[in-house]
């Protein structure tokens, strides 16, 4: 099924943006009474019909309206720490969206090897992978933040940090039953520092483990993402 | 940590290949006396120290031996058909063994897109996971088999197939509880034919699905893969 993004549609009649408006008449060789499925992003999935198939200004008529479309029963926000590699964290929000993933902060730790990110570019890989796997819900991507900013803002939910220090340390398909709302927080390739650790234990974060094995940061960001709609989606 | 991929080591006095001993000497600049790890692919991890330095022919010897290290409790196989873009089958490979796999089948499947592959190349990918993650236990991987070959073939454990087709599917998670060894089928871009459906139904395979979003074939794998490791191993 191909879908188009059509963040701002409000009224019965809209006219798609030139790239979605030259993908449908151009590449698609959609044309004027063809069907086409829309999504805005804020959980509405539409049903329209093409009334001027413009290959600058394709103008759609909408037939049907299908709110809350694929609503998710808990709330996931995933904070890492962008990998040095980029296509690692391109490849991690790319998985996220498709598995399930509410919104997304980059956080900026002291060991991070990689401390600017290109937001559109990133915004892209969301999109597309919320349109390849027929999701009416865009994930939101949140501005690269330093560390300490994001401990220090209010999550109504539980919070956790995996980390790779021989601490006490739940396991997090345990600690997250029960808990639909959940923030959990993933370090860059060295680690957070035993700062960071002190600070995010001291604003209430639980410290968890993922499993036995050593991941990536990419790998056990999809890990936290996966466990948690394992257990409280599916 | 450092890991050095001795498969053949077999005796106390040990010579590392030209590749290894290019990276310990010349990289590393490791000298003699310097210790280092190793690990043979089958479950040894070594402790040993460099005898005699030599940037092609890097002379070891074994100091301790752990064997069985971080043995698996239970048995996981998956059967994926390569994707077309085989990035995404690498990506697969290297994720899996960061999370834990046992043996990995490419599937030549009736709606495959790419029909072969570079068994050499995805070798590589895996023996770099396993070093990187630190994993004593090198996961098999097959060559490109043909689905009807690979059903075909007797398998100590439950067999699963997971497709997207409307039939009644149970959930992977609930059905490998108290199941230690298991296979999973994962099929390509185009799904399993209804053809292979029915014939994995009735090799015995139960239908699975993997949740309730729409995966994208690598993606659906290393989900499968995550949930049997969540489930029998952590």
């Amino acid at each position: 099924m191909q879908l188009f993004f059509t963040p701002d549609l409000q009224t019965e009649i809209y006219t798609l943006d030139e790239t979605e408006s030259k993908h449908a008449v151009r590449v698609l060789r959609l044309n004027n009474g063809d069907e086409l499925k829309l999504i805005d992003g804020i959980g509405n999935f539409y049903t329209a019909e093409i009334t001027d198939a413009n290959p600058k200004r394709c103008q759609i008529k909408v037939i049907t309206k299908e709110a809350e479309f694929g609503k998710r029963k808990s709330y996931l926000h995933i904070a890492v720490a962008p990998t040095k590699n980029i296509d690692r964290l391109e490849w991690f929000l790319e998985k996220a969206t498709e598995i399930g993933i509410d919104e997304i902060t980059p956080i900026l730790c002291e060991h991070s090897e990689r401390k600017v990110i290109k937001d559109d570019r990133l915004e892209k890989v969301i999109v597309s992978a919320m349109k390849q796997s027929i999701k009416a819900y865009l994930p939101k991507l949140n501005p690269l933040t330093p560390f300490n900013e994001l401990i220090a803002t209010p999550f109504d939910g539980k919070k956790f940090i995996a980390h790779c220090y021989e601490l006490d340390k739940r396991q997090l398909k345990n600690e997250i039953i029960q808990s639909p709302s959940n923030l959990i927080l993933i370090g860059p390739e060295g680690d957070f520092s035993e700062r960071e650790v002190e600070e995010a234990l001291q604003s209430g974060c639980t410290p968890v483990t993922l499993g036995n094995s050593r991941l990536r940061t990419e790998t056990a960001a999809i890990v936290a993402c996966h466990t948690c709609n394992l257990i409280l989606e599916d």
